[in-house]
């Protein structure tokens, strides 16, 4: 594809971004790539002026750039064509599409898939080999559900959502549309409800159910319990990376963004556009406000306020945590200064 | 089911506990709910009396509520029908057994399951679609075994065990009586026994097993490792939530509580009535006595006497780490502090 | 088997290390065993000189030593046949494989396996119950693929290698020989490549593969993903251990040791021979270099250089770090001191 053709085709796409092209550089670009392993004939990107050393380097034939005159000076004279976008990665993100198709079986039922004669599968539908549907089931047009998915009985499945291999769907879940379940995650499997008794733990049977709103995304080998009553409800538009742990009970909101292996007790409720980066942790009944960000690691046992960044176990606002992890480095020669200033 | 109904049906069941209810209110009551969430005709509860604001304000018909009279002469004020009794979430856990019937496949052999001649099976068992059972399998009576499970060969499963959807049984793995096996986790595979060598890591076989006694409960995705030699065992009724990782030869003792994400390494051990909670980390060949407690994502390297509590990374007790977390925050008045100290 | 005779096949197997044994002692072995559970007939093993009071209370008939003449003549004197090597744990290693021979199926297709008439399988493959070969997929030869896993179109899988039970094997993933992939693993999903934009996250389509080098074995469900252009990739007779996270475009080298519940985060690069111990967390991008170590429940943000040790998080040097913790935990007392000296 020529590549004022891939910019005619980006234009329309990322149109609330401005778009410059390079004058006379018109290559031919077969492939995307990443700007350190690009060959001739590809498309890369660069998300800004730290990575300008990589224009010097790289051996794409096309860059898709920052909105920044050095960078696309430094382009041309390397005689790389280049197209400009105030978000590169988002532009990078639509031209990925124009090469590449992900794997979609096309619509129909393996012979091998054992379905209940009380569900109901909509039109368009693809069930993989060795998939178990149970009673009651509810699948909307166009699902496409992998090899060895099983699904438990009262299930709901919207239109065109995609369940992963070997993933596992508990009685009553309900995914909304366009949803995808990455491979192994289970949803709405009984919450670790366990009450203390004189006989032991008394297992609190988990009666409620789990929902995923439309346009979620789980990840590979997640957790999503139910509760023992009422929902566990992941808002739309959330998506969640693999191995995280979502408790009995969580309310997730909308459009946030879950790091791999954080996890969260029973009954946290997060608000919208929140993001918790890698092995975040948080702790029963926490309320966490809309727009708030945990870094890596953080530990919350608290309430964090919307738009609040927070880091640290205990968690604490990140601009303190800069500080207190800078003096926590120098705790030894604290610990000596004191030693010093005592004896004097 | 009438109110005094409910009253009558618990009582038995938590005859423990003291039990009185409202005189004159007597609802009908078609369901459970959080008291937060509760519709009218629900029954909720309410722990204690820092929930007091929630009987102002919940739909609920009825509440069990904890022995606390001022509660008690709230609840009959609203005209809300209660029950008191010393355990409220445990006397909830019982009625909610009135309302929910967990969903339970009723005893048959689906005809895709592929089962070894050698494998016994006892009376009144489930075997789904596309369960494998593989040589020298013995299967008490009463298991349940949901869809797509594995059970590699000479495993022993007692009577009225459950494994659901998709988890995996590793050869010569032993599960109790009564145990519930959630979907996705994997039992008695080889423990990460790899040992340097001149050659790189050399692969130590590991031709132990796993235990679990009677009672015992696995969360998703949850893996428990065999080790090389000798056994990785869970003793009767503990209790593990999801995606937590048993090193090989690990022990755990009885009744103990183990959340979401956490992790032992190898040969730790364990005693009764422990709990840890989500994303501790336990370091190789620790022990851990009785009835200790360790809080959210502590670190242990070293040895837990009985009954501590502990917390942080390195863990301490859990008293001296509230006062070492209170003074961390501080840190930078702390160094500022000593700079300006050394300074006079 | 006579212990003159594991000596007889261990000495080849061991040959850089000395072995000697102790000479009047020729007991008939049956097995393999933890020192602290052996019988009577079997051999055990001794790390060092810190074991030395379990030479005093084991029933093993037969020990593999340190190169450490006084535990030799402690055993000596206790009747305990013996042998030394430098490396003990090694010597056992071999020493199990006398005893012990894995379960491993014979080569054959079970008929409910589905495989795409597009694949191609080599000699002596098993694909056991339920398992789904789809389109293009090479299988090489002496490949094991137990009940229920699922392989997505275009996987090149080589010779000799094994894939446990329910694990899931994504598109264009390549696998070399003589790798093991644990039950309930996932490879080369779809990286978590969310980008935001406008109407929300917007979903950057993950166009790459992920690699399995030679000897390459991947712990129960860890999940590696794919990254949205280029390869993510585990070098050669890297071992990687269970629940384990590795974001899309990571580049982990040869021989490294990953534990339990490690995670990173996108396009992570490490060297060879790089252990991380457990529950650690390195932040996206980062760059470990060769021979280094990382502590349980670090947490990297930044680079680290070849042959360092790390501990904490933010993860420093392991010695500092041992300082910093010693000092961390009397924070509460330096808090006081300043309180006092300020005050004076």
């Amino acid at each position: 594809m020529q590549f004022t053709e891939i910019i005619h085709q980006l234009n329309p796409l990322i149109k609330c971004h401005s778009l410059t092209a390079s004058p006379d550089c018109n290559p031919d670009i077969n492939g995307v790539a990443a700007v350190d392993e690009a060959e001739k004939g590809t498309l890369s990107y660069i998300e800004g002026a730290k990575f300008a050393h990589q224009i010097e380097k790289t051996q794409a034939s096309a860059l898709i750039l920052p909105l920044d005159e050095a960078l696309q000076a430094q382009a041309t004279q390397k005689g790389i064509a280049w197209l400009a976008a105030s978000e590169p990665r988002l532009a990078f993100a639509h031209a990925i599409n124009l090469f590449y198709k992900p794997f979609k079986p096309s619509p129909h039922i393996h012979p091998s898939a054992v379905i209940d004669p009380s569900a109901t599968i909509g039109k368009d539908v693809y069930l993989g080999a060795h998939v178990v549907i149970q009673a009651n089931v509810k699948i909307a047009d166009g699902v496409c559900i992998h090899p060895n998915v099983v699904v438990y009985p009262d299930v709901i499945i919207g239109d065109r959502t995609i369940l992963h291999a070997n993933c596992t769907i508990h009685e009553r879940t309900q995914i909304g549309s366009n949803c995808v379940v990455h491979s192994g995650a289970v949803l709405g499997a009984e919450g670790f409800g366990f009450v203390p008794s004189p006989g032991g733990w008394y297992k609190m049977e988990q009666s409620g159910y789990t929902v995923l709103e439309d346009g979620v995304e789980i990840g590979c080998n997640t957790t999503i319990d139910r509760p023992a009553v009422g929902e566990t409800r992941i808002k739309r538009n959330t998506k969640i990376d693999n191995l995280v742990q979502i408790g009995h009970g969580c309310q997730i909101g909308e459009n946030c963004a879950i790091a791999g292996q954080a996890g969260m007790a029973g009954g946290v409720i997060i608000g919208n556009n929140v993001i918790l980066a890698g092995q975040v942790g948080i702790a029963n009944n926490a309320k966490i406000g809309d727009n708030a960000i945990a870094t890596a690691q953080t530990g919350i046992h608290n309430d964090i306020n919307s738009g609040e960044i927070v880091s640290g176990s205990p968690a604490m606002p990140y601009k303190h945590f800069l500080k207190v992890a800078a003096a926590y480095k120098r705790l030894p020669e604290i610990y000596q200064a004191i030693k010093q200033l005592k004896s004097q």
